[in-house]
Parts: C-alpha cells; structure tokens; sequence
C-alpha cells in the first residue's frame, strides 16, 4: 500500500494541512496506535475486527463450502455490512468459477429479475444476518426458498449461513443441517469481510482465500506508531486534520472498474463509523475516468469542502487500442487503454491541485488478493484511527433504530410509536 | 409527477426554508420561468434542451436503426453526457429485447469483459461523441472495431453513430455509409438524453420512445409561472433555497433498483451545471432501502449540511412475501416485497424528519415510458431553474478543460504546459 499526501499540504491546497500540524498531530496518532493494538490482542469490541486476517481460518471456509464448489453462481442474501463485503471482493478479483449476485434491497422488481436469471440448480446462497431476523434479508430469503421449490431445487443442498449463536436462522440451519458459520465475536457488520460473511462467495468462485487474508495480515504488520511510518494511519489521519479544516466530504474515484463496489464499502464503513454527534465526512463514490466528465467541474469549480481519494493498482492488464490513421487520433493509436487510463489519473489529480483542492493518492500494487485484503484491512484501520481522533463511537450506528422501528410498526410487527410519527407528516405538495 | 416538500420547511428540519421565505421565492421564478419559455422558444443554447420532446421524432429514430433491431445486445460507446442517458433509460426500462451495455471509461479490464461477454454478431454499437475525437470514447471505438473484425463481424453493418457536423466521426459515417444522427444544435451532452443520444439503445431495445418523448412533453406542458404549481420548479426551488440554507449535498435516494443509474445522470446534471463560483450542491447518490443500512446513520446523526431527495414510483409490480411459521418472521409473511420498500420509505423519510433534516418526496406514477420521461425533464427543469436563481452558467463545464489538455500532453497528442504540472508534482509519500 502506498500513499501520498502531498496534496493534501497547505503549502498545495485550501483546505489544507500544514507539515507542522501533521507533526503534532503524530503524537495523538502513536496513543492512538497503542489504544488499538491493545484492542486487537484484548479482542475487544470492533477492534476484534482488526484480528480476523489471524482468526479467519481460510481452509475452513473452503471446506465447508465444498460441497457447493461446483456452483455457476453464487447469491448472497445479506443488507449492509452483510452484503457488501462479499460483492466488493467479489467485484474486485472477478469472475472466477461461478457469478456472483447479491439480493440486498426488497426491490419486487429487482428480486425478480434476479431470480430469473440465475440457474438455480446451480446456484449457491450464502444468506447473512447475525440476529436471524434483519427483515429485508429474512423477506429475501424465504422468496428465494421459494423460487428454489417451485424450480424443483432442494433449497437444502444449495444454502449456507453466517449467522449468531441463536435465532431463526441458527434454527432453521439445525433444523436442516445447512452448512453454517457464525459472525465473528466482537466484529461490527461493516467491519466483518475478512470473515466468512466476506470471504464465503470468493471461496465458492475459486479465489485465493489465504491470499485475501495473507493481505490483511500484511495490513497488520504494518502497523506503526507513525502516520509517517504506517500508510493506513496516513490516510486516517490526514483524512481527520481536513475534515476539521472544512474537508467534510470525502470523495472516493478508484480509477479500475473492479473497484467501483469498493467504493460502497467505503462508503458504509466512513459514514456508519464516523457520522456521528454532529461530525463525519460524507462520503461520495465516483468512478474514474468516467465522473471526470460528470463531477469534476464541480470538483474543481465548486466549494472547497472536499478532498478526492485517487485510488489504483500500480499494475493493470492491458488492452492494445489499435493504431489508426484517423486524423486527430493517432497519438491514440498504438498505445494502451491502461495508459489512457494512468494519463487521466495523473492529469486529475493535477488538475485538482491546480485549482487547489486537496487531494490523496493511495495505491496498491495490483487488484489481486493479497492486494484486495490488504486494501480493505487499512481502509478499516484508516476509519478506526480517524474515530479515535474525533473521539467518536466507531463501532456502533445508533440512529438507524429509529427506522427500522418505524417500518416494523407499518408492517404490523408490533406497537411502536416510531410508526405513529410516519402519519403525521408534514405535508406541502405540489403537482 | 408529484413533489412533496413539507419535511423542507423551516417548521421541521434544520436547514429549513419557511413558507414566508417560498412566497418571495417565488417572485424569481416567475421572472425565472419567463426567460426559461423565451429561451425554450428561441431555441437558445442550453435552453433549447427542454425543447427535444417537440424536436426529436420517434419515427426517425426508429427507422434509422431498424436494420439494427433484431440485435441481441446494445452497446453505447461515449463518456459523460453522451452515455449516462442511453443507460439511464436502459435501466429504468429494464431489458426489453435486447441487453444493454456501456464502454464509459477506458479501464482496459473493464473493457476486455465487456467485450467477451458480447454476442459480437448480435451487437449493435452506438457511437457517441459530439467533436468526434473525445478520447476515451474514440479510444474504445478503436478497440470494438477491432474485437468486431477479428471475431469476423462486419462493424459497418453493426454501428451507428451521434455526432457533430465535422470531425472524424463523421466522416467514418460518410465513407461507410453508417446510419447516422446528429447532435441536437444547442443542447449540451448532459441534457441531450431526449434525443438519438439517449433513445438509440431504447429503440433497439424495443422500448416506448415516442411514451418517453411524451413524458417530456408532458413536462413541457405543467411550466408554469409558480413553484407551488409545477413540480420541476417547486424542486428546483427548494434545493436552491436549502443550499443557500447550509444543505451544501443533495443525497438522491430512489427506492427502485431500476432508477439507480438515473441518480448517476442527475449526479452529472446537477454538478456540471451547478458546480461553479464556488456554489452548488455536491449529488450524492444512494439507494433505498439498501443505503439506509450504510448511509442513514450519517444522514440523522452527522452535520446538517444535506438534503435527502426520495424518489419512487407509486406504482410497481409486487413479489410476494411467502408465509412462514418462523418464530418472530411471521409479520412477514404473506405481505409483498414492494409493500416492505415502501414501508421502508416512509419510515426513512419519518426518521429523516425526526432527526430535523431535510428531505423531499418526489413520485412517479409508474416507472414506465411516459413516467420516465417526464421524470428526466423535470429533472432538467429543477436544474435549469436553480441555475437561474443562484445566477451561474448552467450550460457550460469549463473547468474540465484543464485535465483534458494535461492527459492530452501526457499521452504525446501536443504540447500543452498543463502537461508539464503533473511533473512538478508535491510528493509526501507513505508506505
């Protein structure tokens, strides 16, 4: 992992942080790290998640998927932090042995869809839920049981589960001797992809378990009681001193298209983690090279509240573009999509600094495994660092009760006044 | 088209806008919907957008890719505005007869596999690009021809084109005889998607174009010189307000898989056009229900600095919930996926509301031609009106220029001293 920060330095950009605030931010940084390693060998809540690459045994997930190796496709059945771990390694390593999908919405439409396209037969489903009773995935899954049924597929030979100790999805598993797993103790959903709740569709694609793991360690070992001496707590840290400095938006633009899903990782691990009492970078998934013709004229032109995080492999595959002899195109002829591709990286992130908005590069050495876990480890140390800087709780997301209580009571599932503020709203329409 | 702003007004959230405040509001949209008719009736430039659903002809569309229409898949190649629409309304329309795909970006990973998942012989290919030498859009079209010819396939009887008058684009056009549209005079590439730039994939696909033209139409028809009586302007209105009030993010939150990508076209709408002088709402785009479990906690408990913009259909096709005796799960059962997401909905817009942030109600009728349509003018509308008020050049993007003349440099296609900056670049690296 490599990062650089050079512009995100007063000395570049508005708003910007000074060598000599890095500096006195470093010693908070080296408490920081103690109070974390602490965590992670004590177990404790949320820093557990830091132990998985060690806990996460590699050849067990592989075996207990065994029996569904041979699947074309994969499905997972989860909603936020249990969905979007596996799709993010999923979408960054590829294709490998079989598809993968992800049910993570209630969409009628986009449920159907997917079920229609699947080969159920052949389909393994991982569903995820660590109570046993998250509606949208319970709701998912006895829709997919159904499907199953009905296409004549013994749903029981095609699902394994990730779940608690207890529950309906602990029982149903008894109850049927489906292959199971249990989320891993004292790991925050968010935080739980270097588990089988991430690790369990890229097993069954044929992608390198240890390796993904073998990654995070790497991210592990690397820890140091220096931003300047520590990549991750780089990255936490700077992110941290501009947020203070008018930075709240934190804008993610991998430029590889596998990392698109990495994006909305991210995005759940930055806002669950750190929105909160008032503070917390909102988080902004683009994609590059494409958004550089739909958000970077606001980048550039409009307020200075953000800073940009480029983020590439330093080795791609390439794709010759063919030479040409079209007037005006040949300097394109004969070169590389990749080059095209590393040109517009660099060419953005120069174009930012000149027009003075900080921005990060943070690379990796190549979108393989060792270099997806490594990627998706630090990202986690980056957002534990920044939550022990902001003195918030990083590990819990107390403002979504509220509506899951809102809509449980709409659904009948019992008295809730949450509900009953939904029928009073205030109402100016226009039509 | 119906909006619904009561959870905007300043008795209910923080940022707020009072009704006080609307009415004067509303003075300026008056004078601002005279000028926006005049312009629609001139045919000025940027203006003349909103004059496409008179403009376009369905039959024409039709007519000129009929020898395309019998294609198993659909390929537009542009970037930016010249392929967000084509794939918003792919999306929003489902498949139809044919798969719809994009090359919008230059990763050449990205592209291989995108590729090798075509049925080549089967694919028609839209080539979009105003001056007919954007990059990355020529780049890929350098690559597709190829891939064409090596799988033997005769690109010329599979591509059609969009493109200005002059330029090497159109003069491929000429020599090979291709089915050929123009760029519509005086409509930038993010307002363009009710023209051949946006409709060439529907028609292929077998969709309603002239339903979509409709929609537009039907836009066009409810302008009129208030915001509490035309919807579009109502939107606009009170984003405009909201910013000036400190909601600096407009999240967009469609509970529909299928109008994901239409938050990816409105996130380019509203930064290109709105981004400048250092004003305009960062788009932020999110789904519902998934993002309520990775985003939601940050919107109710992070800074005030948003708007939560809901979108939904209120009508779509259900998905039944099978019963289920599942201890806890019952309430479930029986009911419908879609029941669940519109539950789910309106407890978020309640939790929005009760938290005191901002957020606003906009729905559709159906997510069928006429209603999407009618969805992206007004989207257009609210655009061009908040342009107006805040007093900025909606319909130009010059602060892309800069890392289009430094990729240019850095890829040898001319000496450009935008190049040489990315050079002088200030290193603070990490690793």
């Amino acid at each position: 992992m490599y990062l650089d920060i050079g512009n995100a330095l007063a000395s570049v950009a508005t708003p910007g942080v000074s060598r000599a605030s890095l500096d006195r931010l470093d010693d908070r940084v080296a408490r920081a790290h103690e109070r974390i390693v602490d965590g992670i060998d004590d177990r404790e809540f949320g820093y557990a998640s830091l132990a998985l690459p060690e806990r996460t045994d590699a050849a067990h997930v592989e075996e207990t998927v065994a029996p569904l190796a041979d699947s074309e496709a994969v499905l997972t059945v989860g909603i936020g932090g249990s969905a979007l771990g596996a799709a993010t390694v999923s979408a960054a390593l590829g294709r490998g042995a079989a598809d993968a999908h992800v049910l993570d919405n209630v969409d009628p439409q986009g449920a159907s869809e997917v079920l229609d396209a699947l080969p159920l037969e052949e389909t393994a489903v991982h569903v995820v839920s660590r109570s046993g009773t998250t509606a949208e995935t319970l709701a998912n899954f006895l829709v997919v049981r159904e499907a199953m049924t009905e296409a004549g597929v013994d749903w029981t030979e095609r699902t394994v589960v990730t779940t608690g100790e207890d529950g309906p999805l602990r029982a149903l598993a008894e109850e049927h001797d489906l292959p199971a797993f249990d989320v891993p103790e004292g790991v925050p959903g968010r935080f739980s992809v270097l588990s089988s709740v991430g690790l369990v569709p890229a097993a069954i694609q044929g992608h390198d378990v240890a390796g993904l793991l073998a990654g995070g360690r790497a991210g592990r070992e690397a820890l140091a009681p220096s931003l300047y001496d520590c990549p991750a707590y780089g990255y936490g840290a700077v992110c941290y001193a501009l947020e203070n400095r008018g930075a709240t938006t934190n804008v993610l633009m991998p430029y590889a298209e596998r990392l698109e899903y990495f994006a909305e990782w991210f995005a759940q691990l930055w806002a669950e983690s750190l929105g909160k009492d008032g503070l917390g970078q909102t988080p902004v998934r683009a994609l590059g090279a494409t958004d550089q013709h739909s958000q970077l004229q606001l980048y550039r032109a409009g307020r200075h509240d953000k800073v940009v995080t480029l983020v590439r492999p330093r080795d791609r595959p390439g794709r010759a573009i063919p030479g040409t002899d079209i007037e005006g195109l040949s300097y394109l002829g004969g070169s590389d999509l990749g080059t095209l591709l590393d040109a517009e990286f660099e060419a953005t992130e120069a174009s930012l600094a000149a027009a003075d908005l900080p921005n990060v590069r943070l690379e990796l050495d190549a979108l393989d495994a060792e270099g997806v876990g490594r990627l998706l480890y630090d990202m986690e140390v980056a957002c534990i660092l920044a939550g022990e800087l902001m003195d918030v709780s990083t590990f819990t997301q107390p403002a979504v009760e509220w509506g899951k209580r809102a809509a449980r009571g709409l659904l009948g599932g019992g008295d809730f006044a949450e509900a009953e503020a939904v029928a009073g709203k205030e109402r100016l329409e226009i039509e």
